[in-house]
């Protein structure tokens, strides 16, 4: 990388570029050289509290030992196999030496992930090790935003945090918790051709398929027997799919896209961004008259709403088709209280299992023409869906199901894994919507007592449901908070003074006096937030 | 999955039908619990020739012998050492059990792919095996077109061949042979969020930009110091933000994509599909004239191109922007005689290692306010690129790479290793292009003398020319056969009588008495083409 290129780009987000304070914790040579073993670079989650952090500390030296020797051991053990059967394991291997090779090579890998697993958070949990390309250079902790020092141990309370998009890194705990069963394995002559083994979705995973039924058959959020579904890069990509399947390239005007305000940000820019003459963006649902217009229409209902968490319905008094976003429809966000059964459905790991750079959705679909034209979509715009990424989303939802294939449903309601930080411990399990729930009740219990007595921001109420997953009554906790300011006109501006970026209410069709903020940041940033909105004073400049 | 779903779709390209003629080969149930422990369903290349296919048989008991002892001690060593030192490897780990369970579920896995790797070739080489997804049910082999019995071992001389994609299948055969050294690890809560830590593109992954750089370097075709590089859902998506980047928003007329017929048969639909106002298919670059339009246009030159394995340069006389995709200048398709340095050019993982489903294209730009705009067509698009693909996409290159790390230029010349179908065992080596280039040297060959004699089938002639990557005179290898018909005028409807599908001229702008098909499948279906190709006769019914 020259130097000029290093100075060209900027994160596309400005305020991105606080992201990564950096620190220069070089490593000792032993640590260096079982980094430098690694298939993928060492991206960490934090841990749950800081307590933990601590402990983690402690505990380093042992657990080193533990999986150094460990590795070390499987290296040794498998190389002498391999010496004294003298077999080529594959075929038309030419040599001895050459499968030795190949063969502990492999292993120092897979010695090296096994040491990565066991090994306790480098960076204290609050950045990423960088690992310099060149030989004999160090490797460095690369702090996430807010957290900076050598191993990015020391808070920089002076941070700007970023809130203004939904990513999902809360959940990198509970996958760290619960690597055995989650880790993705892929040798290099798998899933190398176009085309898969479904006889459905050309290029979709039959398991995959399988898995996602799996899922929704355990959650109860949504039916899917006799109905199809199709696999998009995101839901991003499969809401175009769906704009594109409902649209008859013949009509003489574009198909009218609605959605009831305050709407997902980025409805109307993935709809106009190509100047399509299929579609176009619309505009707010509540003001849109089908019988004054001659195209047809299509009302995008997202349930619980991104931006305020809100249940919704189609509003629109029309015959034009309604498509159901349903990302955030998951027990650690709201309660289930039916399983859907919509024409047009639209799910994402990203906000299921928080595999956000995965990039896969799923649209669960009725009528088969609809499923065809969108796989004829995928075809042309991106020839499909990437196969690495499905075979990893498989495992994942695999290890959610397999999280509650043994569980009784009156397990699932204890009461006790709920409401309480401290219970965070008792949450190690192998139960994603549990440890979901419980993270998430517990960061709106601390917003609201937080903002309680605020005379500056307000957050809406929500009435607590029956929730036919846990089968008890819960709250409402959904993955943004959507915050009123109740003395500036500019809500977004006020918080930017006081260092947190959100994205203000005007991108969502409704006022400035409203910001949506992430609730799915890894734990210190959420707290770090969560004091900062309480001390929010308007009239005085921040300090 | 229900039956009505079972019934409802087809594979998109009708032919596709008869990909998958059923067996039902019962796994002994030794192997059955072993295939069980498979992270990734097993997608098993052929062998290069038949005589391995043998060998690989007979091989099996013993190979399955080490691979399982090998994978049991893991278990035992691993488990022996967690019950020893007792400890929680990761923070918050709240038992020994815990752990102990997380760590040999892991285990057991890795063990599993080690076993995967060293056995030999399940289905004959010819299918993969489908693991039931209930417990106590049998794993059968699923043939590819034109194998089918129990164990895929049957040749069915009947079958239809579909040649209609350039499915790069052909390089499994390498992968598969230099498995250690492109095995992907993924772990759990891995690359879980939207954002890379690339200073540049916000999406992509820093050590991917590096290998990307590291490979043009090693190959000499390309000109990648001082340039940006963009990743992209395969180049397909890339193609369509680079039409996006060079389009202004405001222009009054969509920007002219023009190239030059026969042309590749995706620009035009990839183009029109969305009926975008931002640009349009205007067809053939040589009947097109600049001065007689209004709008401004796109050149796009494939070179070499798609079908036909020409050497491309720009031929409209104007001002507009040219777009190279440089897909297929790659050593083992054509000689390598400059490194590329145009203003964009297009590259994808599919035909350089041939990962196709992998899903992973990259530009490489001059100008950076292009890059900008082709990573917000990204964002808008699919919010970036899967990350699991981009880390797959690294370790694949990062092996290719490092296979000519140690070699000296007058190695890379090594003339013994040419031309010769035998010396494909000497070249069970780690140097991807050096495999490539003697399969498809092969193969042209192969089909050159099959045609010599054809009174039906012509194929082009090209002059060698001197390859800067082999250094010597080098014939190119195109990764597609551009046939004319001599006798017939429906030259794809001559062959598919022939049982052979290929993609007729027209919809690479020229007549129909032209197919396109594809040279990059597995060995087996390749002999088979070749041997129908030459017994082609328009005068009777094909037998």
């Amino acid at each position: 990388m020259t130097l000029e290129t290093e100075r060209i780009f900027k994160y596309s987000n400005e305020d991105r570029g606080t992201r990564h304070p950096l620190g220069a914790h070089v490593l000792k040579p032993r640590e260096r050289s079982q980094k430098k073993k690694h298939l993928v670079a060492a991206e960490l989650p934090n841990t749950p509290l800081s307590s933990d952090c601590n402990s983690s500390r402690d505990a380093q030296p042992t657990n080193h030992w533990i999986s150094k020797s460990m590795a070390l051991t499987i290296i040794l053990v498998s190389t002498w196999f391999f010496q004294r059967n003298g077999r080529a394991p594959s075929p038309g291997s030419s040599s001895i030496l050459n499968v030795g090779d190949t063969q502990s090579g492999m292993l120092m890998r897979l010695a090296a992930q096994i040491a990565d697993l066991s090994a306790t958070l480098p960076c204290s949990g609050h950045g990423y090790l960088e690992i310099a390309s060149t030989e004999g250079s160090a490797a460095t902790c690369k702090c996430y935003e807010c957290f900076g020092g050598v191993d990015c141990s020391q808070v920089i309370n002076t941070c700007v945090i970023d809130l203004d998009h939904g990513d999902p890194t809360m959940f990198e705990d509970f996958w760290f918790r619960n690597g055995g069963n989650s880790i993705t394995v892929i040798l290099g002559y798998q899933r190398m051709s176009y085309f898969a083994q479904s006889k459905h979705v050309w290029f979709m995973e039959s398991e995959l398929d399988q898995q996602i039924r799996a899922l929704h058959q355990v959650v109860g959020n949504a039916v899917t027997e006799g109905r199809h579904i199709v696999v998009g890069t995101g839901s991003t990509q499969l809401f175009q799919a769906v704009l594109y399947a409902l649209s008859s390239p013949d009509q003489p005007k574009p198909t009218n896209i609605v959605s009831a305000a305050p709407f997902y940000s980025s409805y109307p820019s993935v709809t106009d961004y190509l100047r399509s003459a299929l579609f176009k963006w619309a505009g707010d649902a509540a003001k849109f008259d089908p019988a004054a217009e001659s195209a047809p229409y299509i009302e995008m209902v997202t349930s619980p709403n991104n931006p305020d968490g809100k249940i919704q319905h189609a509003i629109v008094n029309g015959t034009g088709h309604v498509v159901h976003d349903l990302a955030y429809y998951w027990p650690h966000f709201t309660p289930i209280t039916e399983a859907a059964d919509h024409d047009v459905m639209l799910f994402t790991l990203s906000k299921s299992t928080g595999h956000a750079g995965t990039r896969i959705g799923w649209a669960i679909l009725k009528d088969e023409k609809v499923a065809k034209k969108m796989i004829k979509f995928l075809e042309l715009q991106t020839i499909g869906v990437s196969h690495d990424s499905q075979v990893r989303a498989t495992q994942i939802l695999k290890a959610v199901v397999q999280g509650y294939a043994s569980t009784a449903s009156h397990e699932l309601a204890d009461h006790r894994s709920y409401n309480r930080q401290s219970s965070l411990q008792q949450l190690d399990t192998n139960k994603l919507f549990h440890f979901g729930s419980s993270v998430m009740q517990y960061r709106w219990k601390r917003l609201r007592s937080a903002l309680n007595t605020s005379s500056e921001l307000s957050i809406l109420d929500f009435e607590p449901s029956y929730c036919t997953f846990f089968e008890k009554e819960v709250d409402h906790a959904p993955a943004f908070a959507w915050i009123r300011c109740k003395k500036v006109l500019d809500c977004q501006d006020l918080l930017k003074k006081n260092r947190i970026i959100t994205r203000s209410g005007r991108h969502f069709g409704v006022g400035r006096e409203y910001v949506r903020l992430s609730m799915l940041e890894r734990n210190q940033k959420f707290e770090m937030m969560v004091d900062r909105l309480a001390r929010i004073d308007s009239s005085r400049t921040p300090d």
